[in-house]
């Protein structure tokens, strides 16, 4: 993709067709890397006023003054939701770290297993956000420089007490993590009990993709009440100021709330408290109403 | 203020003094309106993806696709978390109509007051937004165009049973409506248990401007637990893309508890609902502390 168009008198717009007609402008203070990996255009930034920024595709992933809010939720909703204490993770994306630094700070894990398809970003992550990537010098952490939907493959059946996909949009080398096929393979390495958490979009800009992932999880993880859930946070400069996550549990012996908090891990936080994982539920009635309509959920 | 370089290539970018650094970027599909008031700078386009956009000084009020988020919420939170049926509201600025449709929603309530400085917003309002103005229509609604600070000196004390403040960010004309005299003067005109709400920022980028008013409104309104309370509604188009307010209650004859709902409005709803209501005064562990640590509240 060649994004050299939103560059422009010292900003970045971040242009996108999957969000046409806006896009967050970024004052630039200085580029500080810019190359082509195997898969996708890698861009790093220090802004004006974010701190330093990542983009892969032209598409802003984090930026330093508010990636917490994303790292933290997508690890933290799952995660505090079980009903044990984890043990194993596995991650599917997240080359940046961050998703490792949050999911390292529970005690109790013993395994963290990470599948990155793109072994540049580790790389610069490393470079350029220590912050990040020092979720990979846990020594429970091991990465893995490969596709996660060939990985998973070889996992054994019921292994994962949680399994948690860091991925970018729907378009490019992430295409393959909103589909079906991803999603039953997730499944069997699954405890029973265990839970998947994917990055999942904006009820304001993405509810189609939104309805379409949640019917597709209900046919894998099953219909009943609480099974598939969906939760949301704010980060600023993502399109429309907030991404979401779908949350979806194996069916196990005891029946899981994945709405309601059962811990908190043991590291500081910055956006994650037991009251925001309740609210992270709640949504706008506009968006309560269409999943309501379309799941009978 | 000279927007004019905002405009670039058939896009508008949102950029301010008061958030430097960061702006939306909007596509434009045609500009419908541009003309000077007596205040401030006042544009309306035709945008590809969000509708129509009113901007004020180059700062965009409200996008049809989501101005529903924000005017549902800085009147339902207040009118809902009464005590007692609300009768008389103040809208002191919201010279869109917008808000005085949703305060129209309540059948108990006997006399809707707006004050609005500019008359030309309500008239750029009527022609390019009916869905907005059609507050105005309501016959139990009285437009006085004229400063909301004057105004409410002349009004009887303990006389409404809220007030709501829907204003423009604290530069320009909408500046006093960010200082303690003002909100002294709508203390004396609200009933005992009476309740202000007033638009209040982002989170994430203005916690100084949120610190201060807070001080203001505890000042003013008291000190005891649940007197001044902070909640938020998402909107897309806005900076950082959320949006606060702050709302303070005169001590009455009932305790109030402004985080619980207690009725619904007669009319149709898109973004709020009781869950919501609770919801929306749940903030990211950081702002909690912040204001915790401030407020010792």
């Amino acid at each position: 993709m060649n994004i050299d168009d939103n560059f422009v008198n010292g900003w970045y717009i971040e242009k996108n067709p999957m969000w046409p007609g806006h896009g967050l402008a970024i004052e630039i203070k200085e580029i500080l890397y810019r190359g082509q990996s195997k898969y996708q255009d890698i861009c790093v930034f220090d802004s004006k006023v974010f701190g330093k920024v990542l983009l892969l595709d032209g598409v802003v992933q984090f930026t330093e003054s508010d990636e917490f809010s994303y790292q933290e939720m997508i690890t933290h909703l799952p995660l505090c939701g079980l009903q044990n204490d984890p043990k194993s993770v596995l991650i599917i994306g997240g080359g940046d770290g961050g998703v490792a630094r949050e999911v390292a700070k529970y005690k109790s894990i013993e395994i963290i297993d990470q599948a990155e398809i793109d072994g540049l970003v580790p790389e610069i992550s490393r470079k350029y956000f220590p912050n990040l990537a020092c979720g990979f010098d846990d020594s429970r952490h091991n990465l893995h420089i490969t596709d996660g939907v060939t990985l998973i493959e070889t996992c054994q059946k019921d292994y994962y007490d949680a399994v948690i996909v860091d991925c970018s949009d729907p378009i490019g080398p992430a295409s393959a993590l909103f589909e079906k096929p991803f999603f039953e393979k997730i499944y069997r390495i699954l405890k029973p009990g265990g839970v998947l958490c994917t990055q999942c979009e904006s009820i304001w800009l993405n509810m189609n993709t939104i309805i379409e992932l949640a019917h597709i999880h209900l046919d894998i993880f099953g219909k009943s009440k609480g099974t598939v859930n969906y939760a949301y946070t704010t980060v600023p400069t993502y399109p429309s100021g907030q991404i979401g996550f779908m949350i979806s549990s194996k069916p196990g012996s005891n029946d899981n709330d994945f709405k309601t908090p059962k811990r908190y891990p043991d590291g500081d936080l910055r956006y994650y408290n037991h009251d925001v994982h309740r609210a992270a539920h709640v949504l706008p009635d506009f968006a309560t109403t269409l999943l309501t309509d379309y799941l009978k959920n």
